[in-house]
């Protein structure tokens, strides 16, 4: 089959490599139909040292599942499913929780011995506690949002309610990507403060945090969502925290240690976030999708399919387009 | 009247200075029969610079009111009334949410001006948002726990609600100061698992941790308290937390930045804590205590009257007093 494989800095190939195949009782072999690239896919596209064995992409997918495992016994042949963008077996304590990142048999795809979700096919370990059947046809219009349950959405989601969202709050969201934009949706639809994003602030460091505090009486706001991971923007983010307040961090953080301990202590400002538990809320967000009611599909701006993946990752690193969605 | 002044580190004199005044139609002033000496006074008598105007110390009191200005109507001469460790109106946007360190016209006892709880009489503003009435006498059995109202119980209280401490949680408490022993109690009356503390963990850092995981099955603790400050201490406190967990700070930080970002980040690990609004829990601690429920007065195991002051933050920085408290 043909599948992204990295080999390091700006080298994105799609080549022949070994079908993805049942390997444990667990498993779902699934053919792809949509996936995406995603902005966490540019940190090593940015920064991955040569590597002559490569590593296989792509974690965002939905598919047809083509067989199953033994001991799988929520998915079957001819399911359409939706996959988010780590696997885990929906029984241990941390996703009983609802904390499916912390699985304690969980793992991410494109590690060793696991296929990439930019490819053809994909074993899907877990696959009873890590797919989530879709009531439609594998061509419905709303699959650009559904694809993005598989992690954007899920994580502008994740964004807003570590920040605490809620009625009557105002909301300042950090980073302008299709992250970022999807926690727009996240924090208008839990309530925020005039429904939607009313002021796009286009300053950035000291004259954003300036900029933020005179819309808001001097005070900052009640939930930041950060959604980009730079040591800036998480400067930014926690300085237009008011005090009680809580930033939501899910962009992933470039730097050791977080800014501003002082300060955020001073002010009693909540520090919450990291990776999303997608698998926690696709069932949550399921109905908002299918009801119309949210549209984050709409963060896709270009369309390729698997020949057009390298040029996909150069569009979004040149930031010519914001997100890509592969058509297989 | 005499207080006590700060020169300098190690340098603390009880003095002449002048009488304790009303100033403004929203101040009380207040005959002091119970101080404190906080762990927090330490910092500047371990680091202080030299000083020749010095720094009236103490936050911490209980004691009568001798008079007040025109515009208090919640208190009045003869009142006994407990303090918290800073003022605040009341009334603005953050008193009204709670968080009356953030208080918009509120501020610290000792700053310029201000008179400090360590001596024989204290100017309080904003005294109709300040103080408590207590229905006791001056000399009731109970003023010792009364007297941690007014800092250390409310800061293990607010510890462990930030730390999300609740029913069936498992807790560390990171510091056995005061503060901690404070935290024990309140995470105790909040439920936590066992029902106080059953593990006292000798260690520090990694074998600390080590330690902690250990009594964990591996997975580290739901809420931790950290109640020190130091660089190591909140890198121990973090890395004690399970995924998903949360860590409530108020042992005030000594370094600009928190320490584990990306792990925390990794492990949804919940950041909180600040200065404990002790005015919004001086309320709700009151019947614990007047009920027997809580002896948070306990901590206190040292007693001096004024001219003890010196000796006693020499007790206090040397560890032969956990707290010391002063009675008139």
């Amino acid at each position: 089959m043909r599948a992204t494989v990295m080999y390091g800095a700006g080298d994105v190939r799609v080549e022949t490599v070994p079908d993805a195949r049942l390997v444990e009782p667990t498993d779902a072999l699934v053919t792809v139909t949509r996936a995406a690239i995603c902005g966490s896919d540019l940190w090593p596209y940015k920064s991955m040292e040569p590597s002559e064995k490569g590593r296989r992409m792509g974690h965002e997918f939905i598919g047809v599942v083509e067989d199953v495992g033994a001991d799988v016994h929520t998915t079957k042949a001819g399911d359409i499913v939706v996959a988010p963008f780590v696997w885990s077996d929906g029984t241990c304590v941390f996703c009983q929780e609802g904390l499916h990142t912390s699985c304690l048999h969980g793992g991410r795809y494109g590690d060793e011995g696991v296929d990439g979700g930019q490819g053809e096919a994909v074993r899907v370990p877990q696959a009873d506690g890590t797919l989530v059947v879709l009531p439609v046809g594998k061509d419905d219009a709303l699959m650009p949002s559904l694809l993005t349950l598989t992690d954007v959405m899920a994580t502008g989601h994740h964004a807003a309610l570590a920040a605490r969202v809620g009625p009557g709050k105002t909301v300042a969201v950090v980073g302008d990507g299709a992250v970022g934009l999807c926690g727009v949706i996240a924090a208008r639809r839990l309530g925020a403060k005039d429904f939607g994003a009313t002021d796009a602030v286009s300053e950035r460091g000291d004259e954003a945090v300036e900029r933020v505090r005179e819309l808001t009486d001097g005070f900052g706001v009640h939930s930041v969502l950060e959604c980009v991971g730079l040591e800036q923007s998480t400067v930014t983010a926690l300085s237009v925290a008011r005090p009680g307040g809580a930033v939501g961090r899910v962009g992933v953080p470039q730097a050791e240690s977080i800014p501003e301990g002082e300060a955020t202590f001073f002010d009693n400002v909540t520090i919450a976030g990291g990776p999303a538990p997608a698998r926690a809320y696709i069932e949550e967000l399921l109905p908002d999708v299918f009801e119309g009611r949210i549209e984050p599909g709409r963060v896709f701006d270009r369309v390729a399919n698997l020949d057009g993946v390298p040029d996909g990752y150069r569009a979004m690193n040149d930031r010519d387009a914001l997100k890509v969605m592969i058509d297989f």
